[in-house]
């Protein structure tokens, strides 16, 4: 690797520092008469001085020959980060513009990997109004030949935020154009499809790349030769580059489709998103899922190969913020100290009670977490989920307290059946509701559902129930 | 649907009486001389007196011919089912001498619903000993043109257990020869291909059908058209008709094949298992662990069309079992009301305690039960399991001992402190280990690893953690 360029280490340094309020907010005088000089020197001294901002508004000023010129001037990082920060027709258009070399050498730079950590070090709001998505042509060819793992450096620099499909897509594809025959369109293939990441999905574009179609290359295989593929192509299910890669990874599997289209915000091909991707990404959602449902951290790696003191670091932090939260049940009990004091016997109940409760809950969080992933239900379903679990919750807790009074009152009289009865009613409609709402509330400010897991709502099911229970306790036995 | 035949009606009324013992064990005399009347009468006898494994045995003494003779003689629904009886070998040798019509009625009779019902009724175990895999050409034959619904009927017939990967293929599928050169290869599947299920995975078998690689159709498109099969095809990934499908599944998903070849127990084709296949069955097993890890069965349909009543049905057994375990926290806290009595500060730390064992148990068992489920642990590796855990465990233990030591101390005097601490040092140890010993224990015997939920677990550590508490307050408060 090569020693870091001293201007891109200085902006580096102190990247944060650009807020996006800062984004054409100083007006500069106009500089379309300016020499390229000029331009040379404005655009490298608010590159060293970290604005961004302020680098985009001067070169959006300029035409895309001076921004050639502009380029031509700089070094290979500084070249990369330039580029970048020009709007998107712009790019296309001084992309278009430049020779054949200095592509390469544009390229080569937008592939280095500090200047891919520069993109991804810049706050992500920032980043969303600096960096537009690369015209889709340039994505391609900056794509071409990089391994995934290189791909995945790669990605900052395309403008497409993490757990996006972008990140995710491959960008060898083999591209066919509607007029061709069916049996041209297999030579293509053939000459085209050896660096593809799959040939069975064949996306069909217009000129300008835009996505009319898909056709398989069993359609091409088992059709007439001379039948054309606009005829032949279906209705693509496109997914935008920017659009979240678990959602799309789920249609994907759902649709049970080898491969989809990716575009970009104007419809215009970038990539291909495989099914083989599409599962690694579910299976990776499920591990995430799986383990907060059970107050972890994923731990990454397969169980045996993790050290121990990785499983500990997976656990700790939602053991104690549980441990801790848990001391709100010590300061109820707390407060009820002398009904306990008068009546030991309510302590006996205690754990049934707080852990009936939480089973309660968690079947509800549960089901609706599960639900909330399938896409079965979303966030403007809340009403309908809180009155299911209402119903729900209350069947199950006129079940079990029939049970409770029944049990309870045989072996220590009525009235504590009839304590224990009314508290079970009371806590399964609420750790329903309560369970049910949890993932609604987390999905609804863009949290995971599943971080609200089994024993976060266990344990706040606790301190609810031994309220509700001491309630009913002094109300029922008169204390 | 026709009127069902008498003799089938009075076989199946009383299918449950067939034993393994009986299979062979009551000695007839020879039958090889006697004509084909008295075999027709000996084997319809035996047919309806519902004794399978006499029907099985006495085929098994007549040569192919005589047999021929036999199910010319029966009516369609007797016909299939005594055909099914044939040992594998006897059935095909049987098959290759009928006639084309004669063919066409025993498929017809093997695709009744009722033929398959009748032997999807016969124990399992019995079915296993009396029904051999069907020869993979008339499997083939049997299944072509059948609906995935009508299929899944057919399933049973095909003597594949249940959750099987035979009960998931499909058996369209195109079969290359190693001899054929690419471009006939591609012309055979140009021919062949349009009701395969896929044609991107191609098996390439010898003439017995024996799996001897896969070819894809890229390939096929991209390779030379004079290159030979056999030289282009690679060493399959083949899976057992009998194989488990959800193991066979992940497979698929984690090697990021398109299909697999299936093969029945002597290595020859009967199907292709696809990968839409292969995540629709990995989707409905997670749909289950995550409803059992809740305590719950999975409702099997989205929630929002579920009814109230198919909700609480889901969840209402286990929150009665788990309530009905836990009363023995109501016995072990009984057991030590004295001790309550006399301190009733000991009361204010229950719910903080039985919670902090049941996070620590149910971290444990989501661990262990994702790496169950994705084949990173076995039971055989229970003892590394069980050594982890109790370091994981006595490590967060440790921590959370200290904390509650510090505060406990402070706020209720040191030797509650002491108490609190060293409970906490000791539930968290023995919680981890009982969280990962549960679900390695449910796979050991043969059960779903995921039975053992966040509940159940919290239910167990619950009444351990409780025992703990007040023997280590009593040691150390000296009561």
């Amino acid at each position: 690797m090569r020693p870091r360029a001293a201007s891109l280490a200085c902006i580096r340094a102190d990247v944060a520092h650009v807020h996006p309020a800062d984004i054409g907010m100083r007006d500069h005088a106009p500089m379309e008469d300016s020499s390229d000089d000029d331009l040379v020197d404005t655009v490298t001294v608010h590159l060293r001085e970290h604005d961004l901002a302020q680098v985009r508004a001067v070169m959006a000023r300029h035409d895309a020959s001076d921004l050639v010129r502009l380029l031509e001037r700089e070094d290979g990082r500084d070249r990369a980060v330039m580029y970048r920060l020009l709007e998107r027709q712009k790019a296309l258009e001084v992309f278009e513009l430049l020779d054949a070399g200095m592509r390469a050498e544009l390229l080569q730079g937008l592939r280095t990997e500090d200047v891919a950590r520069f993109f991804e070090e810049i706050d992500p709001d920032d980043r969303a109004q600096l960096v537009d998505e690369l015209p889709a042509g340039v994505a391609q060819k900056l794509m071409r030949g990089l391994s995934p793992r290189e791909r995945e450096l790669t990605a900052p620099m395309l403008g497409y935020p993490k757990g996006s499909v972008g990140r995710h897509m491959s960008t060898e594809y083999v591209r066919l154009m509607p007029h061709l025959t069916t049996g041209d369109a297999l030579s293509h293939v053939r000459h085209r499809g050896g660096d593809a990441e799959t040939v069975y999905m064949l996306p069909v574009t217009d000129r300008e790349r835009h996505v009319l179609g898909v056709v398989g290359l069993r359609q091409l295989v088992l059709g007439r030769p001379d039948s054309e593929i606009g005829a032949a192509m279906v209705e693509p299910r496109v997914v935008a580059a920017t659009d979240d890669a678990e959602t799309a990874a789920r249609d994907v599997v759902e649709a049970g489709l080898l491969a989809v289209p990716v575009a970009d915000g104007e419809g215009r091909l970038v990539g291909v998103f495989t099914v083989d991707d599409a599962t690694r990404i579910l299976e990776d959602a499920e591990d995430r899922t799986a383990a907060r449902q059970g107050a972890a951290e994923p731990l990454g790696r397969p169980y045996l190969t993790t050290s121990v003191f990785g499983i500990v670091r997976a656990r700790v932090v939602w053991l104690l913020v549980l441990a801790v939260s848990a001391l709100l049940t010590v300061q109820v009990l707390g407060f009820f100290e002398g009904t306990l004091e008068e009546v030991t016997t309510l302590a006996l109940f205690i754990p049934l009670l707080t852990g009936t409760a939480g089973n309660a809950g968690s079947q509800a969080a549960t089901t609706v977490t599960r639900a909330l992933a399938l896409g079965e239900v979303t966030k403007r379903d809340w009403l309908v989920v809180m009155w299911r679990e209402v119903r729900v919750g209350s069947i199950l807790g006129g079940l079990l307290g029939l049970l409770g009074f029944a049990v309870g009152g045989l072996v220590f009289g009525w009235a504590l059946g009839g304590v224990i009865g009314i508290t079970l009613i009371a806590i399964c409609t609420i750790a329903a509701v309560v369970g049910g709402a949890m993932p609604m509330l987390a999905r609804a400010v863009g949290a995971d559902p599943a971080v609200f897991s089994t024993p976060f709502i266990a344990t706040f099911c606790d301190a609810t129930s031994l309220i509700i229970y001491f309630v009913v306790a002094t109300w029922i036995l008169q204390l």
